[in-house]
Formats: structure tokens, sequence, C-alpha cells
């Protein structure tokens, strides 16, 4: 990784949150400024898409704001779908369907508690070939319920370990629909790529661009870095790092998660909202945490162009069944002369999105 | 603990920022507002307090806003000192010397990298009985550091394992000066309680009113949980409230840690500062934090008054060799009729500090 100037097909992005109303209207034409020209799209709105009309409807008013990207479409996992409706969505295009457990993440309150009820929506899945994209986490334990899991000798759930007590879960729906593809979004730890390497070729995971640069230290006190899953140890971010870098066989991908907020539901006296907004720099900060970690030895000088756009753009392409390359353009990176924005604003400037490593050097992205 | 009336003996807290200048004139007069008549005054100001002097000058502006309080004052562990510094110190009526390890939290800037080198300070403060208060974390691996690390075989140190990979410094100290009193302050973990019970009767450990509140989660996205050591997982938040109540052999006892922050420190776009606000509250966060454990079963309902006032009051007097009541006055909580106040502010309006729980029901305090 000793190139100054580097030329990669488009990125695409297999976890996005666009948002609605006039947070849409600001993000989305950002996309492209993030290198990026496919886009697979959250169903976290309120209230959640969980209608093929709705889907239909949502990518109506997305796609004029971003004419040359590929949008695909998810419904949200809740107690209203049924087989026919994943019937209905599978012959309307729709790609997937997103899983939220109940509670834990931004807009995720009609969030899943009971995965075996949803046993029948996975076989329809299955069956229609679409992909299951998990929120890989446990609800933390409410503090009310320390003395039952004491007394049954087991840990309690925190921020910490939510994601590795979720695993077994993603064991049981792969073992049981071992032809569902399956998605382990946003892995922030080691035990998460152990697990979906375990699994057979159907699970996959996708990596942020954000969990590449932070670790728990970075969360604690910056809301700007603050994101669910939270970003674990120095060994869990180097272990994402190399992942993306290696591939682990085609199933490591990228996702960027990147989640606008309004800079008054990050900053105040209330908690703040969980998530990074990366999306108008996603490729640019994936290249730039690869060349730190080349830096500091945590991989080989060896990462190629390749490497890269294997991370960025084809096994994720693959993994969905997508053409290789969307539109056939490309992108460029050079080392220096960018910076990423301290702020985003809507044009009316009523909305301001700050975002993730706000005013930090970054690669200059061009499209070719 | 089913009273709704108690009568105690006042708190003592035996670890206090009180800072200086205008946030000082506002703090100092909420500690007993707090049920608090004793404190032991952290020396971690801007410059920190390294000399005799320094100290006694520094008391002279605490003492006429509380009058009624006892201070006890410390020094801050640098290179400056010297063993005849620490004679004169003693001499003085000067209590202690914090030990700050650099950087791992507010005006830690001049804090020990190499406990070894102060070993001649350890061995005067022994010979004079002054007590050695350790901020206990190993600092955070740098993130240029990791491969070092990972080739040793040993874990990166981040926000979560700091106490733990601190605790060998800990024994290493207590084995070389088995005499001299340490106190490791804000315990947040049960692997840091089970190593003060493992020393011998002159290593003791704080506890705060916040660790007894909240966990990790807690902390993630709110800048007013966020504090140095961070809150950890539901088992150790129930480790310390237990300690707290069980006592250890006399060797827990209550040390706020109270810090007020300007809320412009604590908001905003920059991370923001470590420091939870309890001064004010100090007792009633502590008893209302018990309240909550019995409720919930972690601990028996058989918590009374004078475990109670063990924790607040009698065991860290002890250890300190302080009389049993500093002025024979008491203080009276009841269940009901108080709240946390949103804000506090100073005279003239220009600073405000946000208080940990800020606006929750608390128990009500008189003095008697």
């Amino acid at each position: 990784m000793d190139f100054e100037k580097i030329e990669l097909a488009p990125t695409a992005d297999f976890h996005v949150h666009l948002r609605d109303g006039e947070m849409m209207r600001m993000v989305v034409p950002t996309i492209r400024l993030g290198g990026v020209d496919t886009v697979y799209v959250m169903p976290n709105l309120i209230p959640p898409v969980t209608t093929v009309e709705a889907a239909k409807s949502y990518l109506a008013r997305i796609q004029p704001l971003a004419p040359d990207v590929k949008f695909l479409m998810t419904l949200y996992m809740t107690e209203s779908l049924t087989p026919e409706i994943i019937d209905d969505a599978a012959s309307a295009g729709i790609t997937g369907v997103k899983v939220y457990p109940a509670g834990v993440t931004t807009n995720s309150q009609s969030g899943v508690v009971d995965y075996e009820s949803f046993f029948p929506i996975f076989e329809a899945m299955q069956r229609n070939d679409m992909v299951l994209n998990l929120h890989g986490e446990a609800p933390s334990t409410p503090s009310g319920n320390f003395i039952a899991s004491e007394k049954a000798g087991e840990s309690a759930v925190s921020v910490l370990n939510a994601e590795k007590l979720f695993l077994p879960t993603l064991h049981k729906i792969h073992n049981a629909f071992p032809k569902l593809r399956i998605v382990l979004e946003h892995c922030t730890t080691r035990d998460a790529l152990d697990a979906v390497l375990k699994c057979g070729p159907s699970v996959a995971a996708t990596i942020t661009a954000h969990h590449l640069w932070i670790c728990v230290d970075d969360v604690c006190g910056d809301a700007f870095n603050f994101c669910k899953p939270v970003a674990k140890t120095m060994e869990d971010r180097v272990a994402l790092v190399r992942a993306a870098v290696e591939g682990g066989n085609g199933k490591f991908f990228f996702g960027s998660d990147s989640a606008p907020h309004p800079v008054t539901a990050k900053t105040g006296v209330k908690k703040a909202a969980a998530g990074c907004f990366t999306q108008s720099c996603a490729t640019q900060l994936v290249i730039g945490a690869i060349e730190e970690a080349v830096a500091k030895g945590w991989i080989s000088r060896e990462v190629t162009a390749a490497s890269l756009e294997d991370f960025l753009s084809n096994r994720g392409r693959k993994f969905y069944k997508l053409p290789e390359h969307a539109h056939g353009r490309k992108i460029q990176l050079e080392r220096k002369g960018a910076k990423v924005p301290d702020v985003l604003k809507n044009a009316t400037g009523d909305i301001e999105v700050i975002p993730f490593r706000r005013g930090e050097d970054t690669w200059k992205l061009t499209w070719k």
C-alpha cells in the first residue's frame, strides 16, 4: 500500500441508513461523494418499512435524489410479516429483511424478541432466496432481571458482550435454514468474525468504516463515536481490519451502517442517539483506516488495490448476486488533499449532521 | 431497609474534587447539602498541588467557604516530590498523596509513568504514616503499540481492563511497603475488590455513589455518566453495592469522586470531560442506590442504618484515624420529597454544572 493514487470499482455499501424526509434529501446526494454506486437500504423508518408498498414508495422517494445509484430495498422484521408478504416482496425485487432485536438501537422499538416465532418467515425467505440481515446483539439484561441471570449462572448482557451472546442465535437460524443467506451486520468482535467463518457459505458479515477506526476508549465520552454495536477492544479493531483485507473466503465485505443524526440528537444534555455518519466519505474512511493499519504494522504492506476493491465492492456484490460493476465507471483515490467535512447542512440550514472523524485528513475521491 | 426516615452520623467523603476559583466557590458550599462533614480533597488543580505551601494555600481558599467541614489535604505525586517534602507535608498535617497514572483522567497530564521511581517517596510516606491514594488504572495501549503487546501475548489495555491490569502494581507497592496505608480509589470491578481483600489491613478501597447506579451501558452515549474509571458490567455494579454494605472487613468505604465540570465541557461537539458530579446529593445517592439494590434483590432486606453508616462514615474515618464523629451532629434522611437538581449555577450564572441523576427522585436530607 505505497500507492499515492488508486483506481477502484465503485464501492457497494451493504448497510445504509438514509432516513426519510428532509434528512433523506440531504443524505442521499452524499452517497456518490463516498464513492458508492450501490446501497443496501435499511428499513428502520418511523414507522418501519414492513410492506411491499411501503418499500416501493420509499424507493420512489430515494431514487430521484441519486439517479445513478442502485438501491436495494429491505423490509423490517415484525409480527405483521407473513410468508405471503415475503413471496410478494421477492417478486417485487425486494432483496432482504432486516431483524432488529427489540430496543437495542435507533428505531428498533418494533424489533424482534423471539426468533423462533419468525421461522415461517425465514422459511419463506429461504425459498425465495432473500437475504436475512441480522443486527447481532442480545438485548442488555434489565437491572431487575439480574438475580435471575446470576442464579442461572449466566452473564448479564451488556453492550460489551451483547454481540458474543447473540452468536448462538445466528448458529440456530443458520442450522435451521442452511440455504438462507444471512448477513451478520456490523461485526465488532473477533468472536463474531470467527462465528461467521464457522458457518457455511450462506452466512456472511459486514464491517463498517468506523469500527476499523475506533475502540471502546474512543466511544466513552464521545457521542460521535457512539453507535450500536459499540466498538470493542483494540484486539477486536485489529481483527476487523485484518478480516476486511483478508476477506474470510468471501464472507467479509463492506457495509458502512452510516447513520445520520441531527447534531441536536448527538449533543446536549440528553443521552446521544446511536450511530456514526460516514456516508459522504465511506470509501475514503475505509482506505484511510487500512492505510493506518499498515503504518502501525497490523497488516502487511502488501495490501493491494485489488484487495481493497474486494472488500469494498466485489465480495458483497457476489454474495448479493449482483453484476460485478454496476455502471462500469471507476473511482479514483489520492492520498492527500481532502478533509472530512466538519459538518453537513441541508439546503435550508435547519439540519446539521456531524460526520465521523470530522475535520480529519482523508483521501480525495473523484469519479472517473 | 423498610424505614422511611433514618438518622446517621454525617458522611465522610474520602475522594472529592473541589476545583479552584469560581467553580470551587460554587461547589464547596454544596458539601453539607450532601450530608458530608469530612472531605478528602484531591490535588489535581492546574497546576497540581505539589508543595506543602500550595496545599496550605488551597485549604485557606476552601475552608472559609464551608467552615463546618473538615478538609483533609493531599499532594499530587510528581517527580518534584522528595522524601523531605513528604516529611514536611506530614508535619504540616497533610494526609496523603494521590497518584494519577499519566493521562488517564481529568488533569492527570502530570501523572506517573513508572511507579518504582517513586519508591523513595512511598518509603517516606510509610515512615510518616501518610496515605497513598491510587487511581488504579493502567494507561490504555496506544494504537501504535498494539503489535508489541500482541507479540508479547499481552492484552492491549482499554478502559475496560485498565483497572484489572493495574492490580499487579497495587500488589507490588503493597508488598514493598506493607505498612503503607494505600487506598485503591473508586473501584469499579469485582476484580479490584477481590484484590483489595487479598491485601493486608493497610490496603482499603473507596467506592463512589455513581458506580453503585450505573454500568457501561449507561456510559456509552451519555456524557453525564462518563467518568474514569468507566463503569463496567452489571456483575461489577452489583459486586460494588454488596461490598459497600458488607464492608470487606472494614476495607470498603465511601469516596464520591464527585467531579464538577461546566456543562460546556460535557455537551457540545468535543469529547466530554470525565467525571460525575454527586457532591450536593452524595449521601442521598448512596442511600438511593442501596434502596434500589434491595428492591431488586441484589442484597438482603436486612440493610440497617448501622451498615449504611459504616460505609458512609465509620469505616473510612477509622482507616484515616479520625475521630468517629467530627462534630456530633446527625443527618436525617427521609424516603420521599426531594429531587436531584437539574442544574447547579453559581451566583453570577456563568457556570452551570449538571449533576449525576439530574431531576430524579432522591432522599431528602436535613441536618439535625
